[in-house]
Order: structure tokens, then sequence, then C-alpha cells
């Protein structure tokens, strides 16, 4: 059996958990490299993956013996099929996060489960943690961000739009990579004092200031990183705030290692931003990997200690309404006694 | 109060429902125009809506006076007041196809509610029927897509690969709507034999078939269709194949109509099939609106009737794998007494 499925099957055996039905989607390409849709079903003696008949050959040619799962198509799957599946098991847990009220209702109906128990995100927080191979492909990802920042900085002009730059960025990832892991933002002049900007029809001007959120997905992993540049020079109010985010930055990627604690963390930049006269309005970062954000949150709010292997973005932000903003950001490792950065673009100042 | 919300208390009203928590975002796009994260609570004298810090100017330059909703930061609300909301109120309703079962729990505890009631759809079953304003926003999205496929078939040469037709289809919409509705779909040669075949980088050839499904987004609303063209001929081969399904793309177009069942629909076009050696391998078509995939779907495992002012797709498809595949698709409204077709582009054959 793969390493993913059996160490979810000692998981289970170690909760005395007799089966269990799995629907998130990420989680079911975690644990098998599928990514048609459809339920895995982990039975007494069987691992089952139910599928719509169209999906049935391409499920094929990504499963080998060894992952040791039956497939179904669906149709062919009768009322006491379901009822069988789980027969004898008292303890099935499910997906409580992901599935609908209605779903769980249905669940219970269909296979005639009487217990039927949350699982706590356990996959989740196993997906927290990652191996060499998912490491490799979010390097990859990583690589091919910064070298598209590199390029980036021969390509923006004034005059271009936001739309414009950020579309170059979208074809760039959709040759290299699969595509951007999220929606790019690129924004502009005072457009860069919103965290969340979407990129407009705005030019670029001779002196601007430019916020550009990046990412692409390699394998389904993905890659995170912001750069704050400018066009012309750095303008003397923009210097204090970029110094400070930039110290911050930099101080977090030193304090961030296996052990180290998420609100701690968090208020240590809040606490030096204030001390300067401005606040931390968003988390310090998240976990990164086949979702672009997912556990561990880095915030106040989250109080988990970080730990070995886990991937997650560094990035503090100042953002002044009507003004400016700059925000910088990594993806970094974590290791057993510190961390290392993933994507590595020029974090200094760099004038187009 | 606006016209959508004002259906939604009657209703409610007409199911002794004292209170509802709204947090499916499409149904919230539906009744409020608001496209921001966050929760909607009727409660029993307010609509209110709760959202994040970042979203609050974004939700005010929405919303009027005249749809009567209080708009609240959700940092701002205290437990206290979260209990308050249904205070004395004993049917509150949720979505519970959209809510998630740690969700649900969630909310019984946190708003302290003793009767969360399911409502079975309640907004989607409205949502079916199109107003004017929506389904001028769907026509709109039709006739940009009408235009995209003339505007393809000059710009569609042997040698360009599927991945370039794509890309040149997305940036159509991009320029001239909110972008496509879904994955634009290019098929040629045996990959049109593949109903959801995702673009590649096959090149197209000299003697090819073409299958390309597409649309785009309108103020949210989408359009779909699909054709299915010829490069240089049509071979003698997909000739018949074309022709049966485009008879029946006609033949159920004269038969959509106000109380027309949707298990008949599709039985007879099923049965016209088979007749000929061929199945009928997905579903006849499926309703169009704030989601390009919602309901009412139209196959037989589905029985409803459709109504005037709905907005379906009239979809037939037959499939040869590894050898090729035709299916023509059509965006209508439903009428009284037939339908009209929202898209219309050439159905007989476009050989380019």
């Amino acid at each position: 059996m793969n390493e993913k499925l059996q160490w979810l099957r000692n998981k289970m055996n170690s909760l005395s958990m007799q089966g269990m039905i799995l629907t998130n989607p990420i989680n079911i390409k975690y644990l098998t490299n599928i990514e048609a849709e459809g339920t895995l079903l982990l039975t007494r003696k069987e691992n089952i993956y139910i599928t719509d008949g169209r999906y049935i050959e391409q499920v094929h040619s990504i499963l080998t013996l060894f992952d040791e799962i039956i497939v179904y198509d669906q149709n062919d799957i009768s009322k006491d099929d379901y009822e069988n599946f789980f027969l004898f098991c008292e303890n099935v847990g499910f997906e409580e996060y992901h599935v609908s009220y209605a779903t769980y209702k249905e669940m219970i109906r269909k296979y005639k489960i009487n217990d039927l128990v949350e699982t706590d995100h356990m996959i989740e927080k196993q997906r927290m943690i990652k191996d060499q191979e998912e490491i490799s492909n979010i390097s990859k990802a990583c690589n091919i961000t910064d070298n598209c920042f590199h390029y980036l900085l021969g390509f923006i002009k004034p005059g271009m739009t936001e739309k414009q730059i950020a579309k170059e960025i979208d074809d760039y990832y959709n040759e290299r990579a699969e595509g951007p892991s999220f929606e790019t933002i690129v924004a502009s002049g005072e457009n860069s004092s919103k965290p969340h900007a979407v990129p407009s029809d705005r030019k670029i001007q001779k002196q601007d200031i430019i916020t550009i959120d990046m990412g692409c997905k390699v394998n389904g992993y993905c890659s995170d990183m912001t750069r704050t540049i400018f066009v012309g020079s750095v303008p003397d109010e923009v210097k204090p705030v970029y110094d400070l985010v930039l110290k911050n930055e930099r101080q977090t990627m030193q304090d961030y290692k296996d052990g180290a604690s998420t609100r701690i963390l968090t208020k240590m930049v809040e606490n030096d931003f204030k001390l300067h006269g401005y606040d931390l309005i968003h988390s310090l970062g998240h976990g990164v990997g086949l979702e672009i954000h997912e556990p561990p949150y880095i915030s106040y709010r989250n109080d988990v200690q970080l730990k070995e292997n886990m991937v997650v973005t560094d990035e503090p932000g100042i953002y002044l309404p009507g003004k400016f903003g700059v925000r910088i950001e990594d993806t970094v490792q974590i290791s057993k006694f510190g961390c290392s950065s993933l994507t590595n673009a020029e974090r200094g100042y760099v004038v187009i």
C-alpha cells in the first residue's frame, strides 16, 4: 500500500476506527494522487474508489498495483453493496468540515452506519508536514516564481495596466507550470494599500510603487511570493515603511523553526509595527501545499507550534489607506533549528 | 426591501419560519448582489450582513437604502449579540446542502438555536425562474459567445494547438465580459470523443473535427454553447452522427416548453440515439444562471417540469471512443408555449 494510505490505516487503528469515508478531493489527491471526482472508502479489508464512469480510465491510469485500491463505477454499485461496505463496522470516520449536513444524513441512510464519527481534520493535520516529494514540488513552483519575477523586471514599463502585467504572469505560469496557484495580485500606486486588490485598468506611472503577489502550481503543489517594487526611485515617505516591513520579514525568518509558537511570532511583528505607529491587519503567514492557504495559520488567534518540514509563508505588510502599501512574502520550509526560504527573489529595494 | 428579499420573507412567513441563516455565496449574491464573504441573517425584524472588516466598504458600495440590510463587521459582534439575533425564534432555517456538519454544530452553539431547520433548496428552486434583469444578463453573455464563435472561424488555422485556441477564447472573454464561465473545452480529432476533454498541445490538422464548448459571464450570469466544426470538409463517417445529433438538438428545442417533463425529453433523445446504435452518455441539459450548472438538471434520473423563464441548455452528444465525438449545445429560455434560443451561432455544418 502507498505510504500515505498506510499512515492513515495506522492512524485509524490507533483510534479503533474501523472504516472511513473520504470525500474532500484535496485529501483524496493527497492520499492517492487521484484527481477525478469520487469517494474513497477505507473498509475493514479494502481501499475502494467509487467514481463516475467517465473517470474510470483516468483513475486506472494514475493508480498502480502498489496502491491497492479497487475502482468501481458508481452505476455498478447496488443499494446492498453500499450497505455491505461497512457491515459490522462500529466506528466509521467522515470529514465533518467538508461534508454538508444534508450529505451527512444521506451517508447514514445509504451506508446504514450507526456511528459515523468526526475525524477532526485528521488528514489536514498530517498534510501540514511535507515529505521529500512534496517539498520538491513546492520548490519547483517556487523556482518558477523567482524566474517569473526576474522576467517581470525587464517586462514592466510605465503605461502598462495592472491587468496586462497580471496576464503576463498568468501566461508565464500556464506555459511553464500548471498555471497560477491563486488570483495574481498586481496593485500599483494607491491600489497597493488594499491587501486583496484585484488587478485594474490603472496604468503604471513613472514614479510608482507596485505590489505583486504571485505563485504557481507544480504537480498540484503551490508557491506564494510577494514583492513590492518601485518605478524610477523609492519615494522618501515609503522608505521607512519598506524598511520596517523588510526588517520584520527577515526577523521572522530568523525566528521560524521547529517549536516556535505562531502566536508569539505574530505578536512580535505586531508589537514592532505598533511601536512605529502601524498595525498588522492580516495574519503573518499560512501553510502552503496542495492548497494555497492551508493549516497552520500563523496569527495571534491561532496558537500552534511550527514543526520540521512544514512549509509556510512569512508575509508581513503595512497598508496606508488611499496612499500606498508594502508587503514582502516568501514561502519557507521549517527545519529543526531554523528555516530555509524556497522563494529567493531580491528582497531589498528593487527599482525598475 | 428589494424584491428578492421580499419574496424570501413571504416564503418564510408561509412556512412559519421565524429566521434564516444564509451562507451560500451564490444565494447571497442572488438575494442582495453582495459578492463579499459573509453571512446573511434574516432575523425577526432585520436583514443583517456580517462580513470581514476588509469588505465593509465594498458591501456598502453595493447596497442601497432600498435593500434594508444592516452591515456589521464580524469583529464588532459579541457572544451575546450572536445569541440575541434569534432570541425567541422557534424555527430558524439554514442551507443544509451548503453548510458542513461541523458548521451546523457550530451554528447551534453560537446562535443558541434549538430548532435549526432544513430549507430544502428553497432559494435554489426560486433561482430556477429568471426575472427580466437576469435574462438580460444571460442574453448579453450569449451574444458575446456567438460573437466569439464567429471570430474563431477566422482565427483557427491548422497547426495551432487546442490550448492556443482555448486561450484565445479566454482572452476574448476577459476583454469583453467577466471571463469564461467554466473551463473552455477545445477538443480536436480523437480528443473530441471525450465529453470532458481538457485542451491539449495537439495541433489542429488539415482534415479535423473540433468540438468547442464555451461560455462567459456578465454581471455574474453565465452563457453556455457548444459547436462541433470541421477543417477542410465533413468526413463521410461523421455526417450521419452529426445529422443525428443536430436533428435531436432541434427536436428538443421544439419540445422544450412550460410543463414539459425532463425525464420524457431525455428519454426521447435516448431512444432515437439507441434506434441508430448510439448512447446518450450524459444528461440532455442543465439550468444556467449565476452558476454554469444549476437546477433543473435535464436527465432521465430527474423528473421535473420545465417552467416559463427557466434558462437551460439543450446539449445532446454522441461520442465514439478513440474516433470522434459530436456535441451541439445552446442556452435557451423556456416560454409558455415553446422556447427561444439565446445562443444563435450556425448549427449546420461549419467548415473552415
